[in-house]
């Protein structure tokens, strides 16, 4: 399924469709993925569903940077399907914040298809969301870590 | 990962998280999920692309019914999160058509947890989402069959 | 223009197109409003931009009153267009709670065509809107006087 | 109330709030507005329903000159509020395609308070909003010089 280790991954379901990330800092996020089968609706296009996956899971990660590693909650999630990308192309997603507020960020995220070097096609947009988080919620104690390993993880990209 | 044959999933990203289809009609689509690691996010809590993609999902096979098994395209997901759902909490899936036009779709999807019955728990909802769906798209030739597909696995239902 | 004195109008936005407040409490905020030419687009139809400002405007008077009239931000709107209004129907609007949290309220908004006795024809919605809106907001003290304002208005529905 | 001549107005809900275009191509809509007091809510405030009307009206003019001046049918508007704008201040607004499909079309919409210059203040954007339209609809008997006005009117900017 995936040979990493548990402590090697960030997101777990971003990693089960084959997702890696490249970048992470307060303004900027980005990372690939091939649109394999995992990946894809019934009709061979890559799932409107992994897309959002994608779009709340990387905005989520800057956020976090962003309100220097404390929790913050996706509160509202908008994407746009702009573009069918098929099985066997290549996804390139970045992330940035539109609006960094004590309490409430808003993230924008764009997905394209790459072309044959691995750049982003800026004419090919898959889709585009906007994510809405809310920073400044308590820390539970069972997840007192998970700012550490994310921290961790993310500094090493 | 999973041990049913590929004609026995519809939708790949949702099986992955172990998401089970209970019913699809033009007037509703429900299924359940039990809310495991692959479906968390680091805090441990449901991720919300997770919920976005059931949204996706189960939204688009209710389109897809109600069209008469035409191609149909997801072309905006907005959902809001409520309420975190834990690891280890079960999910209650259930989505119905908002308006059913002959080329745009609206879909209404809720998920809650369920109580100890298996029953949705109407008091907490866990994210509510509204997917738009363009109707009246060609079908490409490599996809012709997956009409069929669906409409074998969505009428055992 | 508007025969009301100023301090009759709790929504100026809203009075200048015609709309009535009927009701107004932390469960439920209605209203009505015929379609005249100042609510309309070129084509003779409701504005889908006046649709959205009732949804603002009656979500964020809810959200006061369920605040215990505090001060409440509108943070997002999403509003679907379901079907046209034409110029000389009538519309009715009601607002409820998705989910009042003590940081975050979501409220639905729908709008409807009324029949002849003014009831709302649940067959014929044309439009429905989620407002997401936060609350805790510090009252700058030019305006500490609208709480009172509002809650006179709101509760002489 | 409004001197103009009732030709000389695109917009009339746009036009009640003082709003002025002055630019509408395929390519990019913009205009701009004095906070006064009919734009406010209670708190004197820009209210977010005038900053949600002026996102779909020029959205819908851009879309109405891209589409060859045919009928469009705004289906979703999604906005964000990200600071207020308060009585007396001016905001510029600017609307630009973000997909141009044959059947749908998505303009992304941008609200900024101007400075003492009149330009934007690129740091202080108020809003945000990504408006969905329908292109493609007949265009009823009653309506069908609407196009021509809009030609006539945009083409003058």
């Amino acid at each position: 399924m995936n040979a990493k280790s548990p402590e090697d991954i960030l997101d777990l379901p971003l990693s089960e469709f084959g997702f890696v990330f490249e970048e992470a800092s307060a303004a900027r996020v980005a990372g690939r993925m091939a649109v394999t089968e995992k990946c894809c609706q019934a009709f061979k296009v890559l799932h409107g569903g992994v897309s959002a996956c994608i779009a709340e899971g990387i905005a989520s990660y800057g956020a976090v940077v962003a309100s220097g590693y404390n929790r913050v909650a996706g509160i509202h999630l908008s994407i746009h399907h702009l573009r069918p990308a098929n099985l066997g192309d290549s996804i390139f997603a970045e992330a940035f914040p539109v609006s960094s507020g004590k309490n409430i960020q808003v993230w924008e995220v764009r997905l394209w298809k790459t072309g044959k070097t691995g750049e982003p096609d800026k004419k090919k947009m898959v889709s585009t969301a906007r994510v809405t988080l809310f920073c400044g919620l308590p820390l539970p104690d069972h997840v007192k870590d998970a700012p550490d390993k994310m921290k961790s993880f993310l500094s090493k990209l």
